[in-house]
């Protein structure tokens, strides 16, 4: 645990991930700890890296491919990977491999994780196609810099995000405050940069122009009760928390002007895989006439995935629900059902919001996702 | 506190209020310490009482109803009133004046509250109206044996709501468990009896037909999870605790065959009432040709309400949905709202269950209610 830290990209606000000057070391805000504790850990190991995705220490579809990228290099650090000065391609390749099944295993429904090892692995290609053969210092050098140019572009697809999504967004006729309801944390801690449903928030406020967020505590880890609704009160922006189950109260009695939400998977049809609790926001804003927004980099886009029952989805453990046990309670009590993510039909999205466009589908966004 | 406790119609459940059998101590089990604890208050004293109503250790439209009228009983016994031997008329109507308004305030939304205020109050108006001076004792037993009546009728009508409720409710055709999502507790623990929405889960299962329930956890008092899992689990029926934002994948995927829940008002025209997240229950119901049932005794129908814009909706306070605070966050930090009901309109609901029959509005209950 260090003191160190990087700004997101948002004012108060720390990055999430990022990677150490020498490529060793992935800094991680620990996450399972706000609003309580800003606590950074030091990971020098893959291993380390992958527990702090699967404890959900570091979580948002972005910021896990960020993290997974940089987990790949520090695992070609010569010292970490006891790699020969003069490397032999299989034994390479076999590192990577065990890299990525290890990472590649600890959350299955962002799609971000994968599609950040794929760019990884042809990144490892391209350096071990060279006929000169690479020194393990050359690799390294290579592998960091392909997860930093990864991290970069997300934090640079967050900002047109943003931008894109400022400009889509209802103006209150009134001039009056906008109101964005969200779900779970999309923001700066999700990203490599502002966020992707924040971003549009965050480019609001920058320009002072008025905007609130309704964020529902999002059970059981309560991602907006201690996360969006610090990372917007650190930036400045009011935020009011409710439970999830106040969501349609709030619609039905016109607190919701639009609905932002991110995204873990988009498959090709363009159903959305996003934290549990989305798809009823979906059909409550339908029901009110409110426009629903996804907000997502292309990275989250899966096009080898045609729809939405394709896509799996991570079960948690019931602990993470279950109040305190009762020691008088005949058998085996209740069973819990805590699954972390649901599916939206893409006929329930109004439009997606990337950093190459605004789509009212996949297709739209054309060959590139 | 004591040992003391009576069936409530369920096996394993105890009652959640009854009166001693002297009418001077009203017998509350506190439902704040479930299911970690199970623990009789033994209250002496009207505002007693009303502190348990307010604080939420006995909760659920009937019960505080019967709460109320066994408050109203033990403020008459001679010695809590002071009342003298012979009553003075204006005294009495004072005193209970004064103890309908304490009682009134605690909770704003439930009407059951009210209307067994109201039969209390008529009861004493009877008896006063009797043209022999009335003695104390007079009084105490003629509202004492008025609140048994509400608490035995409310009983009757939860069995009466399980009758029609289970021939109601559809039956799986492959033989399987009808699977019933509800919210909140609409069970033994919330009435006089068997409850309201659980009462039709315990009349199937009574009768050896297999009943499964998906009970939402309900924030941000998690009374699915702490007590409906309790109750159920005591009774043997199996039950499934998920997040409230896990109810519209629930539905989505094919696990609900019927919602069914209670009401803590039910206006002139049909709309109701309840706890917060019934109305999204009843939207996704909708969206997925899930049949939504109230079940309620015809005292939560209210004809002086017009409409569900009409019943005043209880906010709680803000510390029941907070995360533990962060100290370095600048400023006022995230505002809370916390709602405890939302208004279900008429058009969402397939039916309503009571004990005089099934409607499919509240005109068809015909002048009663």
């Amino acid at each position: 645990v260090s003191g160190e830290r990087e700004a997101s990209g948002v004012a108060g606000v720390p990055s999430p991930v990022r990677l150490s000057g020498d490529g060793r070391t992935v800094h991680i805000l620990d996450q399972t700890l706000l609003p309580a504790l800003e606590t950074i850990l030091d990971l020098g190991s893959p291993a380390g890296v992958a527990e702090a995705i699967r404890a959900l220490r570091v979580r948002g579809a972005p910021a896990i491919g960020i993290s997974a990228a940089y987990a790949v290099a520090i695992g070609f650090a010569p010292e970490e990977s006891g790699l020969p000065t003069r490397v032999d391609r299989e034994w390479a390749r076999g590192r990577f491999q065990e890299l990525a099944t290890l990472l590649a295993g600890t959350r299955p429904t962002a799609v971000n994780l994968r599609w950040a090892l794929d760019r990884m692995g042809r990144a490892l290609e391209t350096a071990l196609g060279d006929p000169a053969d690479p020194t393990a210092a050359d690799l390294h050098r290579v592998l960091v810099a392909e997860a930093r140019a990864i991290h970069g572009e997300d934090a640079r697809a967050c900002s047109a995000i943003g931008r894109l999504g400022s400009d889509l967004l209802p103006r209150p006729t009134d001039r009056g405050e906008l109101r964005v309801m969200t779900i779970c944390n999309a923001g700066a801690l999700a990203t490599g940069g502002i966020g992707t449903a924040l971003a549009p928030v965050y480019h609001r406020h920058a320009r002072g122009e008025p905007v609130a967020v309704l964020a529902p505590e999002t059970r059981p880890l309560l991602q907006g009760a201690r996360l969006t609704a610090w990372e917007l009160s650190r930036a400045g922006v009011p935020v009011t928390v409710l439970t999830d189950s106040a969501v349609g109260a709030a619609m039905a009695l016109g607190r919701v002007d639009v609905v932002v939400v991110g995204a873990d998977r988009i498959a090709a049809n363009g159903d959305v895989a996003n934290k549990i609790g989305t798809y009823p926001l979906s059909v409550l804003a339908a029901t009110h006439d409110i426009p629903f927004y996804v907000a997502a980099p292309t990275s989250t886009f899966d096009p080898d995935c045609p729809s939405g029952g394709e896509i799996p989805i991570e079960e948690r453990s019931g602990e993470e629900v279950r109040p305190s046990p009762d020691p008088s309670a005949p058998g085996a009590g209740p069973t819990v059902w805590n699954p972390a993510f649901d599916v939206t039909p893409r006929e329930r999205v109004t439009a997606y919001i990337t950093e190459v466009g605004i789509a009212r589908s996949p297709e739209e966004l054309g060959g590139e996702p």
